[in-house]
């Protein structure tokens, strides 16, 4: 499977809708497959909170491939054989698209905390400006899980005509306050952390030491994109190392788990532009701009095919349903699927081998 | 009705599952009614990880009586005009009994990290010890939620001839990864604040600026106390101040009950409290010490009433469920009731009206 990996560089502003511009900005976004001649066989994706445009495929040197490289590639779910597939980088990220650590044209000083509240509406109107540069006026799939479920279902909502069909994985219509609770923790760990420096830190500062905020936030993340279920089978009640069980820091493994990838993560990746990814998950709600959730919905003109996992204690399966009752109600077409699965929010990333056929079958109807 | 407060000393070790001694110690304890001249009206109850022995009853200026004053009273669930009711504060806590930032006798400096790791084992021994110096050697009943419900259930099983019945509510018998997870974010989020100074902070240090590792851990805990149906209805989306949703700080109401919340408590409870305190939750397994959970089960004699909460994130009523049908199979006396309710974990606190019954039901049986 052949990747390319490109920048955007865009001149134009973008429009955000906090009533500001980001002027100029740049998208990172990666490609699989080939665009046909009629330029009808593209497939976009989207990525969720901690993703990025590396989707599929295994860079030269790297152990592990893209995030949903069981999905995307030669003869899977979505086969970039036959399809264009484009993964794109959401603005405020820090693997590439303009975030708050960019500069803050013309200075050469990051934005830090001046960078502009982005939301997944904007995220889609600057991948759609990207389409539209590389002369894509219209795709065959949107899909994304999580945020980029978000991602996929704002676009069908707010570009009615640009999609033949969108999938949205592991997401819901409005983020509830049970969602923002979870992204609390990190909001404030990260905020008080002395090496966050109101967020004047230096550019590299968290490389060799990852910020221990962004480390603790993540935890609660973690904890939402596991369930009860998940943990038990994953770590059960073990306990690690030389240290007795009655030692104040000895730890179970679910806790050894936890420190181990957040403090990876808070090496990898920028704290500000948590706060703003974060933010962007808060504040997203089909409605807004219209006159409720039901008008929204009846905009969609593609076909949406919705899919829940049992598990998933972060985006619950009922949050879907809620959608699929409402494109029944007004006799748009749709599937909905709720995958039986233990692995919690995740599973839109691990239980790909339970999905697949029903992206596949998307992507034939 | 009475409320009597009063701190026990004792110069007797504790010996502790750890196999380290606790000496002297002393716990903090209140009582409502009077015993009567059999000894044969006393009912134990046992508190959650932020309680007190201040259980019901309005202390002099105070607004707010103790956390279970809907339950403990003249005429209520639990009856104050019958029966003789002891509420302990466990040790370890920051409430009266010894913990952390008690003297390490026989010096005036206070343990801190030296504190020996309690458990749920042991902290229902030093409760023992406490009742055997006030001549009761049998109780009538053993009553708590949570880490309450955790004590009276361990009660049950390592003192079978000790309680005629036990009432525990918003357990389960050994505490799972999920709840770990939780209790995770604090430990990490206290032990790298730099105020924390690595529990060497000076006594009182927090009186007016709690510790914000705390406070951030707390979130985590406010989280799995509620769920996503209790916070919709409390909070939906609704949002704050005068802030703009597009600033990057605004917050969602969820957001401020979280900070108002979780500021106070960190005002107001110790830090190396808290970490003893989840320490003995995380280590709660009701097998521990025996073969097997069946067999802690099997040995105990009083009747076993069981109360679990459909909304509660944090100790499934599958959890409570489970002993119940190892009772069942077992033919050991007991009930097992789930009370329908959309206030999570809180609801053993929140929702008396709905189980008071059970509770004053199980008292006459």
């Amino acid at each position: 499977m052949k990747i390319t990996t490109k920048t955007a560089h865009f001149s134009t502003p973008l429009y955000l809708e906090s009533g500001r511009i980001l002027e100029p900005f740049e998208i990172a976004y990666e490609t699989y497959g080939e665009l046909n001649e009629a330029k009808d066989n593209v497939i976009l994706i989207a990525h969720a909170l901690s993703g990025s445009h590396h989707a599929a495929g295994l860079y030269e040197g790297d152990r592990k491939p893209g995030w949903w490289d069981g999905l995307i590639g030669s003869g899977k779910g979505i086969d970039t054989d036959t399809h264009y597939v484009i993964a794109t980088n959401v603005i405020g990220s820090c693997f590439g698209s303009t975030g708050p650590m960019s500069d803050a044209y013309p200075s050469e000083e990051p934005y830090r905390l001046k960078f502009p509240v982005v939301t997944i509406k904007d995220m889609i109107r600057a991948q759609k400006q990207l389409l539209s540069s590389l002369g894509i006026h219209h795709v065959k799939a949107i899909v994304g899980g999580s945020m980029g479920g978000m991602q996929a279902l704002q676009f069908a909502v707010d570009y009615p005509n640009f999609a033949d069909r969108i999938i949205a994985l592991a997401a819901t219509y409005a983020t509830r306050s049970w969602t923002i609770a979870f992204n609390k923790v990190a909001v404030e760990a990260i905020r008080n952390d002395p090496r966050f420096e109101g967020g004047n830190y230096p550019r590299g500062a968290f490389a060799e030491e990852g910020l221990e905020g962004l480390a603790i936030g993540r935890i609660a993340g973690h904890i939402s994109y596991l369930s009860p279920e998940s943990m038990d089978e994953k770590f059960g009640r073990n306990y690690v190392g030389t240290d007795g069980l009655f030692e104040l820091f000895g730890r179970y493994e679910v806790e050894r788990y936890l420190e181990y990838n957040t403090n990876n993560f808070s090496r990898v990746f920028d704290p500000l532009s948590y706060l703003y990814i974060v933010k962007a998950i808060n504040t997203f709600n089909l409605s807004r701009g219209y006159d409720s959730l039901h008008d929204a919905i009846t905009r969609i003109k593609a076909q949406v095919h919705l899919i829940s996992f049992s598990g998933d204690y972060l985006f619950f399966p009922s949050e879907m349903e809620h959608i699929a009752r409402m494109l029944e109600r007004n006799g748009q077409p749709h599937t909905y699927t709720e995958v039986q699965s233990d692995y919690g929010h995740d599973a839109f990333l691990v239980e790909i081998d339970k999905f697949d056929g029903v992206v596949r079958a998307a992507m034939e109807n």
